[in-house]
């Protein structure tokens, strides 16, 4: 028989797209970077760390280490492992490092690829299509998307100097106000760089318990603050209902993905579930590298100081090179600037790119709020000299700063090609 | 206001898991992998490659050249990468390599961590609750346990020794069966050890093309052949409708977590931006180690024909000590021996870990198929000398051979502990 000799007509040639495919948006970020990859454009859309802050030869030394350490089944870095991951990392993130706050017992961590997953096994485990989940507004993008994907029904929370207004959500959860789930990044958030008031904190947790929603606490700039040390972990006021994610990303290097998670036990069984669907296990050498880093305080003290000098000092220079057209608040840690213009930042991005900077338009991480006027620079990854470069670009394209106007028409191919001074 | 104040009395303490959650199996292998870890039990559960077969020293040398790679944000291993993979990756394995066939364009290849997130892939793309999803039967449970989670209907086909029963598939789907997907392991499938006729590959691309399903095509022992190269890639036959996946775990090394898959162009954007929520991308540290290997035709080459001839002989040395009671083929290929025996599997179970040796109960891959006579015995980890001792301890727990007779009952606390003899 040949499919000709079907006996049923009736076909269907074109596969449909699942639902959940079909609402999962793609990252404007991750979009925006391959537009600013080009060299002529100066990019402070992306969030990359410093290339000076990437430790290589500690890593090589780590993984030259790493490759050493036999187990019963061979090289441990080479073979497969848990899928909570490798216990010398899960006893280093709940003992707490340099890097990263104590967060409980090994048994309640699990060692995710980079915390996005956290947040995707967070999504997985709790949120259904309809599930309400409160983000601050405007929120980290990735947690948007992944939340979006599984179906939420996302609530922007207003943030303001002391992040997440905590009284406004009590008033709407008064009201009824029913989420399973709110997400924030509770120091030097992404994209506002507020952190949330130890206050806060505490009425975050109190109204966790009353109400029985889940708290996911998305902690990856815990450690780069540049005015001491972070407000108490909300994991640990209210364990039960939270979900603690940390990264090493930030503080050693993203290119070896590597995070984990303290969850409440009821959590962490489907969470772990999920994670077997998902990649099995965290790469193994890339998790004893990172044991090893996190476990040296001497190179990680030296290097988080370094780290923090370094971004600080960027901080500073790019709030004062954009001070005369963005209103911010110095940057008191993570990697953003969070700054009002005078302009639709969305519609000025064909500029900006034309006069050669990127940056990324406010409109893309608010939630509920609709301003146009904001937008988020990066000053972590490039150098002083460059960062008063490109704030003078962002000057002649979003104020018309005669002294140097571009504008995408005088791209020669008409193209979102930068034109150099 | 504090939250005894609240207006609304009607609280819910309880978070609930989301439905996934609750849909989610766990995987029978990695949760018998945490029993079987002693040191005392023989394991032939699970299908970790042989210690002697991970290259150590050589990915010692990629890590270290990986390391020195500069991109135009610094160190390219630790810094962000692109989700769909790094284009050395990419070009790589869309052109081939000895341990995989070429699958198109680099374009259309993107870069995973392990073939297990292709599958999660796939199932975020096209699975919603209630989509039909047609696996063989007995199926891999990594694809039961993601394509469950996403709510599918799983049906099994059935396999003989030519693999997938196509014939059978097409009698369904003229009568009216109608999946979403069609998944299979093409080559030295597992449980199954079968691979797929080179005829039924044609079938099964011209049923796709006439009914419109997608076929999944999970290929990670490609390069594990014993008995020369495989049949053509259904990737090849029909490119629209094929994912095809494939994975540096069985050729270098698992704990890298590197695999990749090749679509059709109009699933690529869907599944990327599904892998943005997921991890962002692959670590590019492992993604660099994998290519510079991948590219060493000469290492891999040798590399790979001692591998096979390594577990052609652990094998051939399996079959023959458990012929007197297993029914098998001499396995051609991939890591797994595919049995019946006697008894019912899942019942002896404990008593083989009292006599100190572990298997997979055939019950565990089976989807429709209901026999509870077989077994899955992985030749790959235990050297010669440990087979032929393993073989003899199942001996004594299938068949009571007296010689060797132990029980649950006879180890001194009850439990699962083995008597070693």
């Amino acid at each position: 028989m040949t499919c000709s000799d079907a006996a049923d007509p009736v076909l269907s040639p074109s596969p449909h797209l699942s639902s959940a495919s079909t609402r999962t948006p793609s990252s404007t970020i991750r979009d925006l970077l391959r537009i600013t990859e080009s060299p002529e454009i100066l990019s402070l859309a992306g969030g990359l760390p410093a290339p000076e802050c990437l430790p290589t030869e500690r890593v090589r030394a780590a993984a030259d280490r790493a490759l050493s350490v036999i187990g019963t089944c061979g090289p441990t870095a080479l073979q497969y492992g848990p899928t909570e991951g490798i216990e010398a990392l899960r006893a280093t993130v709940a003992a707490g490092t340099p890097a990263s706050p104590g967060l409980g017992r090994p048994e309640e961590v699990v060692i995710t690829t980079g915390s996005q997953q956290g947040l995707a096994l967070v999504a997985h485990a709790l949120v259904d299509p309809g599930t309400v989940v409160a983000v601050e507004d405007p929120a980290y993008l990735g947690a948007r998307q992944v939340f979006t994907g599984h179906g939420a029904h996302l609530v922007g929370i207003p943030v303001d100097v002391d992040g997440l207004c905590t009284e406004e959500l009590a008033r709407r959860l008064a009201r009824g106000f029913r989420p399973a789930v709110v997400s924030c990044v509770p120091n030097f958030s992404n994209p506002s760089g507020t952190s949330l008031a130890a206050s806060r904190r505490m009425r975050l947790a109190e109204l966790a318990e009353h109400y029985g929603f889940v708290i996911v606490e998305d902690d990856p700039y815990h450690a780069l603050s540049f005015c001491g040390p972070a407000p108490p972990t909300i994991g640990l006021v209210a364990p039960d209902r939270t979900v603690s994610l940390g990264s090493a990303s930030k503080v050693i290097a993203p290119g070896l993905r590597v995070g984990w998670l303290h969850a409440p036990s009821w959590l962490l069984a489907p969470m772990v579930r999920a994670k077997q669907t998902l990649d099995l296990h965290t790469p193994t050498l890339n998790q004893l590298i990172v044991a090893e880093i996190l476990n040296d305080s001497t190179f990680l003290g030296d290097h988080l100081e370094s780290a923090r000098d370094l971004y600080a000092r960027r901080a500073r220079t790019l709030h004062a090179a954009v001070g005369d057209f963005v209103d911010a608040a110095v940057p008191r840690g993570g990697k953003f600037l969070w700054g009002r213009t005078q302009v639709d930042t969305t519609q000025a991005w064909d500029r900006a790119v034309a006069a050669g900077v990127a940056y990324v338009p406010g409109e893309s991480f608010f939630v509920d709020d609709r301003s146009d006027r904001w937008l988020r620079l990066s000053f972590a990854t490039l150098d002083e000299a460059a960062l008063t470069e490109a704030a003078g670009r962002l000057r002649s394209a979003l104020t018309g700063d005669p002294i140097c106007r571009w504008s995408a028409q005088n791209a020669p191919d008409g193209s979102h090609r930068p034109i150099l001074r």
